[in-house]
């Protein structure tokens, strides 16, 4: 199977001309997958809610979903991208996956960050994973990556490859990713931006650094901070198996009754983080457990 | 806050040869808390149950741990080692947190690796957090690293530390437990061994590269393969701070409501890791989610 990444830098609310670039520079590609940056179609330093309203898109129905239907159908390829979706008077920060045959799913971004909080209504559905045949498909995006959970919560659900589109601006993403790689046994496609955006007095870089990871962590792909396509031969029949020794399959391995129900675990208080109450479980050396 | 890692080749199945370097070696540093390898009394590769049990002690009460507590009521510190417990008639592979005033407590290593597996019995007591005044101390084994959910559930138990006892032999642990701090806004310490053994025809050569990683995912020690002791100086009321920006605060943003109870879904059959049936929702384009 035949992965692909286009790394470049969205024109600020130009939505018409992204789309037409995006459609130009994936005209002679031949490949099954490709992975696009998060908000690829508007950039990413809006002034308010309302420029953003004003960018927003039905999914599917909308303009940028309709043409990128059509260039899915015309290539024969499958694509995952980021843009702004309307839905319920509220916008959402997504992504949509994309195949021959039109739009199949839309992951609403869970994990919002910096502005996004106040740009963006934050996903209301669980992580998601779609077959598409050749490959069973988990999206997230960008920082969704410092949740464990988040790729934990696809690769549980049978996901092969994490598509990731990004407009990362911290350093560690990409190393993480490694890691989520790595511990899930799973493919994972992170497709980011490059070029910087500057307005309303803020500035933001966005590092590049877009890259495929196999299942044993190995970085198949990493692109430098540069403009373009890059494509890579991928087996996803790889990320079913888990084992990463004969004696240690990392799925059957895991022990959740011994994980304290984590997910049910309170946010800490504001105040317990500031160390005033422990709103969880501490065992005192008075109170350890006995043998 | 002082902390420390001895990172050595103990010399396999001689404790009280072990012991006594141990006791030498810590004799002359000041420190607030040090951790030793796993299993670091005994060496790692057992020939049988046999051997293995004729190497348990009792915990707290046997021979190392009371040796192990004079050393730190001598010295005034605070020390997590690894050693095999005996207990209901079984052996863990387990690490025990011993303070100025004796023994704390005890973490039995949940996730077993590779030939443990026939060893040890599997820890079966929930991953828990000490409190020793100075810091919140947590503990996993080496292995434990590879699932996210060890370290996750330290951290959100209120963990300032984690102490990481290791016989690292896979290349991949000391650059995972980056993501490990990083994710978790944690301090983690990986006391590993070095050197090799050779018994009953299999061969395992340890890696060594112990470290200390701070609540950014920065490297504040990592060791080559030598023979010593390190020491670095942190603070520990770092790790109550989850912002990793003013905005995102990882504790807090976590939405566990949206990882579909990741920590209840079944671990798959054999079957459906090869693919043959599906225990997991997967959601095919046909029947994808509407708007």
């Amino acid at each position: 199977m035949k992965v692909a990444i286009y790394q470049f830098a969205p024109t600020f609310g130009n939505i018409g001309k992204n789309l037409r670039r995006i459609e130009q520079e994936l005209e002679n590609i031949q490949v099954d997958l490709i992975v696009l940056p998060e908000l690829c179609t508007t950039g990413y330093l809006f002034a308010s809610r309302e420029e953003i309203g004003s960018m927003a898109e039905p999914v599917p129905g909308g303009e940028s979903i309709r043409r990128l239907e059509a260039l899915c159908q015309w290539k024969g390829f499958h694509l995952v991208a980021g843009i702004i979706e309307s839905a319920d008077n509220v916008c959402y920060n997504s992504a949509v996956l994309i195949g021959p045959d039109g739009w199949i799913g839309t992951y609403r971004k869970i994990h919002l960050f910096w502005k996004e909080k106040t740009w963006f209504a934050p996903g209301n559905r669980p992580f998601q994973v779609w077959d598409i045949g050749m490959a069973r498909i988990g999206i997230m995006i960008c920082f969704d990556w410092i949740f464990p959970e988040s790729a934990r919560a696809l690769a549980l659900q049978g996901a092969d490859i994490l598509c990731h589109p990004a407009n990362l601006v911290l350093p560690y993403g990409p190393d993480a990713m490694v890691t989520r790689s790595l511990e899930n046994r799973i493919f994972s496609i992170t497709a980011n931006r490059i070029g910087y955006e500057e307005r309303g007095g803020k500035k933001l870089t966005f590092i590049g650094k877009s890259q495929v990871i196999g299942t044993k962590g190995e970085i198949l792909l990493r692109m430098e901070e540069e403009e373009k396509i890059k494509t890579v031969e991928i087996d996803p029949a790889l990320a079913r198996n888990k084992k990463i020794i004969e004696a240690n399959d990392l799925f059957q391995d895991r022990r959740p009754e011994l994980y304290l129900n984590q997910s049910q675990i309170p946010s800490p208080s504001p105040e317990a983080a500031r160390n005033k109450i422990n709103v969880n479980p501490i065992f005192h050396p008075g109170e350890a457990d006995g043998d």
